[in-house]
């Protein structure tokens, strides 16, 4: 039971203020807890690039059934979360919940759609097909020949920026103390309980298995300043291309995102064009929408896909909360809420089992 | 006859500081007149998102004889320009002389670009049809599935960008003064002669039909540093979509343009797909370049497509040389000798003909 102290070293260190930092460090800051959150420049890995989809369901994938769980066990966080946060923060975040449609633009796009979508019902997941003449009442602007598609009504949308913005406010309204600052080595730090929330800081770090995931991104906006022509997060496959749109009340497209294993964060010709191909193809007003920016960022994977939350084995007192990979912004509020528990009871949560830093000891004793 | 005075006003005012208004400025001041150019952003006009083809060749439309007569003596006069340009400025400005292939991706494609190479050979335009496998051995760059093409060796290419530095650099050595303000009205300037190379701007100014024609256009970068995998400046027709793209030494590729008949600078998302596309199913390898800048400009179009050079009927003492519309940096030459010799002499050349601004005087009377 770590309780707040007045002196001495702070109660909690935590390197790295993306969401999974600024947001534990909120909740450690909301239960009395002394903490100081370490970045050199807050905000500006992986969520600066990311899309924001809160998608357990469009995003489960075949062979990933533990990770899905944390992920929808995270989604059902996500109301109470955003309301909370709105009242401590005092701003908004593009949170908005008119669900996703998985749309497939071919009959081979459909059917993979489909094989998806069939799994994700099988484990309880709400995911409804609709017929083709259902989706365009919904989304008039899906193209003529996009063949059919489904509606994960549960699956919603977070401006990630806008996030950062309101979980910092949120985390120094709390009392949280933010350092701009790099953290080189862990043992710089006199905390009585260090969060390493560092994304693909964390190897160098804790030695943990964690390294870059490239994903590029496009952000459109549309024409004359008013909202995008389209209300729901649209995942669709187009000619084998997956692809995701993510309108904004801004008037903004989030167009994304490739992954691949590579380090660099240059903007390549190919992606785009692969990108906008899909996009344009399945939404054809996107054609006349400005092309406002293109940018790449680095997620934090891991060997099995999933997120690594809790003790590192060998460090007393470092907790890590990393390697959340393409799946960072739906999983923070059980993130942040089950490492805050961690740090004041000392008891992990059942949730976690799966995604402890033990299950890659081999690694690291090797890496 | 203008001769160089040394008191009162200046000799000769110039109004825009792009390559056509800073030439002409270069070459009245090396003829001892006083010079003063005038603007607000010397360069930023269509010349910052010009390719700078110099392309008297793959450039020839039907319909467009006149206009591709000045073409052709204007990139006659181009080493000669460039060589002296090099000289007085002391910097090079990326002048290379490895000339255009003109090629089509699709049978139809190679259909469109044979009738018009057809058309360039019946004018007397070098010209010279290649087999595929010719085309190959130039550019192993190329998609196999080129079908066919030629090669047009007189046509060359220039930076513009570095191009207007140079001008400026030699404008004002050679004594002419740069004014970085707006001329709003003609009659601000106290100058024995004022030319008015304003490009767009000449509309508001002189009341010439010249109107925005927008271009869209992708700047590509060869990864690592190196330059472009190509040599040729590639004019090529792909899909029915018309793209040139020119490698320069520094590792850059232009990718452009749209011909859009409309006012605004918003860069778009169809735009850059389909230059994109056509420029990576033309050139493979450009998917893995980076994506470096996509920007748009406004050409200064004429009613018949050629550029206005000579004296307004109406106006003494006022030249025009604007309306260059896709041809601004290959007239350049051209355009700066024949006005200079206007400026000193009175005399036009003959050349200048079927571009003075009487063609239009109708149209001014009711504009």
């Amino acid at each position: 039971m770590l309780t707040a102290t007045r002196q001495g070293p702070v109660d909690v260190a935590v390197v790295g203020a993306g969401p999974v930092g600024l947001a534990v460090a909120w909740r450690c800051a909301a239960r009395g807890l002394r903490v100081v959150v370490h970045d050199p420049a807050p905000g500006s890995g992986a969520s600066y690039v990311a899309a924001g989809m809160l998608s357990p369901v469009a995003e489960a994938y075949f062979g990933e059934h533990e990770l899905t769980g944390l992920l929808a066990a995270s989604a059902a966080r996500w109301p109470g979360f955003a309301a909370e946060l709105a009242e401590a923060a005092g701003t908004g975040f593009g949170y908005r919940t008119e669900g996703t449609l998985v749309v497939g633009l071919t009959s081979d796009d459909l059917a993979e759609a489909r094989r998806l979508w069939s799994y994700q019902r099988g484990l309880g997941l709400p995911i409804t097909p609709l017929r083709p003449s259902e989706l365009r009442d919904r989304e008039p602007a899906l193209a003529p020949r996009v063949r059919g598609g489904a509606v994960a009504p549960g699956d919603h949308q977070v401006d990630p920026r806008r996030l950062v913005v309101a979980l910092r406010v949120a985390a120094e309204r709390a009392g949280a103390t933010l350092v701009a600052g790099p953290v080189r080595e862990l043992s710089e730090l006199d905390a009585r309980v260090t969060v390493v929330a560092a994304g693909c800081g964390a190897a160098a770090l804790t030695g943990l298995p964690v390294r870059p995931v490239k994903g590029q991104i496009l952000r459109l906006r549309a024409p004359g300043g008013g909202p995008p022509g389209f209300r729901h997060v649209i995942r669709g496959y187009a000619d084998g291309e997956s692809v995701y749109l993510v309108p904004r009340d801004g008037g903004e497209v989030v167009v994304g995102a490739t992954v691949e294993e590579r380090a660099d964060t240059r903007v390549t010709a190919g992606a785009a064009l692969r990108l906008l191909r899909a996009a344009v193809d399945l939404v054809p007003e996107l054609a006349e929408y400005d092309l406002a920016e293109a940018c790449a960022g680095l997620r934090p994977g891991t060997p099995d896909n999933a997120p690594i939350i809790g003790p590192l084995p060998d460090r007393p007192g470092v907790l890590a909360a990393t390697g959340h990979h393409r799946h960072g912004i739906v999983l923070t509020p059980v993130t942040a809420d089950l490492v805050a528990e961690l740090v004041v009871t000392g008891e992990a949560d059942p949730l976690l089992a799966p995604f402890t830093p033990e299950r890659f000891a081999g690694h690291r004793r090797h890496g």
